[in-house]
């Protein structure tokens, strides 16, 4: 868990996608709660939702692309269904985020769930250490800080 | 299943292949039927067909190019056979469909089942809340309306 | 099977890959037929011949990047063998032509077969409806007029 | 092992994730081993600390952008857990360095752990000829000699 | 097994890994010998060396821009071990070697094991007509000569 009190570095700009959204609630929670022990206030970062996973990548785009944001927290949870469409969106998402962050070089992170069920799914969006909204936040303030010494 | 009445903003675009017709024909109804629940008449979109799932980005990026549309709507059917084609076939339309995304920064939706057996492929295009042509169009009309916001 | 007599629109290049020879000549066989059901003679297109499907995308660029034609047909075969050959050459070649689609904007045909066994080469490039090259040369011409339309 | 006493040419990054920071910390050794044995002092090379494997091509491109150094050696560990997390940790990992490796031409090695268990990532680490880091810092090395040679 | 005398077009590249060292040294015997069988002599090819198959793309990409070669040939051997390096390793070096071969639109062949195990190498590696090193320098030959009829 991030308890660094860094110093605020510019805005921040969390994505969350609705799909299995009790989860993505849940990850939502912890990436503000990390945001605020690093005293950034509700001022210093924005929320958007989209619909699922597979669309994250091109909100973080447009987030990027703004301008305003020096790294953008992404949060989502796939979950394996009956048919192959995990597999599929899951590397739709890996490769997206990965490409934003090569492409505009701030951090876009990968707080997105890839589980193979339900109780993986909740077991990290609780509230607690496993949280990896929680994680996916702490590496955006971590490699916002990183970049400014290189 | 989207409910909202949202603004209409721009023309949409959907692309369908012809493979697995009844199944994509099913989509194809599904998507539809969400673009008039959201108020778009028959000359707010255009419907393009193509052959088969590997086509889609193709078609999709002259859609794109095009100017004429802010959101494109894809829907196919890749069903797991006796070869690996399936497997070769989906990552072709994932990837592509996501690369769109991110080229063109509007949204490219990912209506393409990539189903094990026939049965799956039935019910995710069937006439009811299961449809995945519904959620495809529905995530369309959702990243217009979030993009302008960004 | 295509049937329909599309009006001919430009050269049409066809790539086949030597490697399983008996297979991929009955692809091109079954490509030949479709071109010439829909009215294309013998100067309306050419055909060039490649060592193996990790050579296609090369020759399909090539082709594309000649400005000569407006579609480009890819013929090959992966077969399963003992190593891990048959998964990394199959992802090259999808991916190979998949971009060029998105490059050049033609239509760059996916006629490869990705198979586990000899018998389902077989079966796909004997001279009947299973005849992958026929599906493929016919992708090409639906694109192309597809393309204008939009 | 590399023992080859070879001219220092230019300096040297290294990215070190922190996730499974023992094993990381292990690779960093190995890694600075090979940089002292082949005569770099610790004024040679830069050491940079990032979250988890996913960042690492971030911090990666930053250093090869910087133009302060020649070759970047990356360290990390991924390892199977209950989830599919592993696999598309492994991937975006793997496609980001390799396309750092195309964009800047400067090598960006691989000494990233893909491991099962942790037993298999501590056997990877240890002080001994099995580390990976000295293999990667190795490789970095042996690179920059390679390419001035072209 | 290529037999044909083809007429000497401009220089060719060889490189090969060193990892496995006894196996890729079987590929560049193979390789060497489909040159020498094609009239190329020692001067009208060169053989780099880099340390594992992950360096081989930066390699090849070197060797591409130098504009000194019309042809690389690859060779390597990845092995399956007791960890997922192996698939990841093998991915990197597939997908870099086709984007030379897209990028600089000159052959980049794919003359890379990847082997579930050693016989399975060893195999591939002989002097005998399962070569993978003569088909990989067959490659590049037979596609420096197709290309300049395109």
């Amino acid at each position: 868990m991030a308890k660094s009190k860094k110093k605020k570095s510019g805005r921040i700009a969390i994505v969350v996608s609705r799909f299995n959204e009790e989860v993505t609630g849940g990850l939502l929670k912890g990436a503000v709660e990390v945001l605020q022990e690093n005293k950034y206030s509700e001022k210093d970062y924005d929320v958007v939702h989209c619909p699922g996973a597979f669309e994250i990548p091109l909100a973080a785009k447009h987030l990027c692309q703004s301008g305003k944001y020096c790294g953008v927290v992404c949060l989502g949870a796939v979950i394996k269904g009956e048919t192959a469409h995990f597999e599929f969106i899951s590397y739709a998402v890996t490769h997206g985020l990965l490409q934003l962050n090569l492409e505009y070089g701030i951090p876009v992170s990968f707080g997105v769930l890839t589980c193979y069920n339900d109780e993986q799914a909740v077991k990290r969006s609780s509230a607690d250490a496993h949280n990896k909204g929680r994680e996916a936040a702490s590496a955006v303030i971590d490699m916002i800080s990183l970049i400014k010494t290189i």
